[in-house]
């Protein structure tokens, strides 16, 4: 317990963060009452404003600031007819940082998981199917976590794509770069192997 | 750059807590956002609240939630007469929580660096000069950092105690517990030899 009450309040309020543990949200307490009460202040109404506005876009299902997201609105992007489906909106920031993809996305806001409740309706599956069907979409990417769940939720997409005759593909599974061969688990290992591709 | 304007927003004002960069930013942006909406809105109306009433107990300095902080209100501790000074409110908790102190505290918020601005004033000496004039302190503790701003600082608030004819100490200097010898800096190994203490 420290001095103020409003302070132990906001040292347990902020370990709501991931990887803000009691001894970091001390230390994130005292920086802001110390030297930067502005910013901190900043940083609330700015955190209010994008949990109180942030919805999903109607279309692919990412964060959007009301209506279609700005990647959706991007008309280059939106008659490439290329549209990748990922299991969250971090999977698209990470796809976009890479720099290689200009077509749209589908977030489906995790992987079917009955047990947990998430079913087709939930992954926005019908939402998906209006797209595929809607003739704007020619190729589908499957970009799912490579885990069981994810591999089981790309299998169920890839039979509806197959019903509207989409060009269908799933990015590649490998050793990733940088790695020391011995330190990939041996799944991975046996996906590269029988998956290798020519080589000139 | 991401799908939503408020998204990149909040990802970027987060960045205001110290330890977190632009990947731990994104990380809880997306978390909050995915999972924890409603302790997110939470966290903001506390971080405001305490940002905005948070302000210096007039009695140590410390923070307080408007008027005398919940230590100085403590009779107990009042009646003591023993005064411990600390140079920031992290550290008044971290003697707190050691459990062995059982009087009040001066917070310094800072020490003595006239290049940064930072002289008596600034410090409050003139509101530790009042309390020491006040006869109600018996004791001073000098707790500030073991550096040589530290000590400088303890110094001059050392001069102004013994004005005032009061018991005056400083926390001990040596070897912290659960180091190994040879890896505690040659400095304090120095003054953990010279300051031995007799052993039974």
């Amino acid at each position: 317990m420290s001095s103020s009450v409003l302070l132990d309040n906001l040292i347990s309020a902020l370990q709501v963060m991931p990887g803000v543990g009691p001894r970091s949200a001390t230390r994130i307490a005292y920086a802001l009452l110390d030297r930067r009460r502005a910013e901190g202040l900043q940083l609330a109404t700015t955190m209010q404003e994008a949990l109180t506005r942030i919805e999903l876009c109607p279309c692919c299902r990412n964060y959007s600031d009301g209506g279609k997201c700005s990647l959706c609105q991007n008309v280059k992007r939106r008659t490439s007819g290329v549209l990748c489906i990922v299991e969250t909106p971090a999977d698209v920031q990470a796809i976009e940082s890479s720099g290689t993809f200009f077509g749209t996305y589908f977030v489906l806001h995790g992987h079917l998981s009955p047990l947990d409740g998430l079913g087709p309706q939930e992954l926005g599956l019908d939402v998906l199917e209006q797209r595929f069907a809607s003739g704007e979409i020619t190729e589908a990417i499957l970009a799912t976590n490579p885990t069981v769940e994810g591999d089981a939720t790309a299998a169920y997409i890839a039979a509806m794509a197959h019903r509207h005759q989409l060009v269908l593909s799933k990015i590649a599974s490998g050793v990733p770069f940088g790695g020391n061969l011995d330190s990939v688990d041996e799944h991975t290992l046996a996906t590269a192997i029988t998956q290798r591709r020519p080589f000139a």
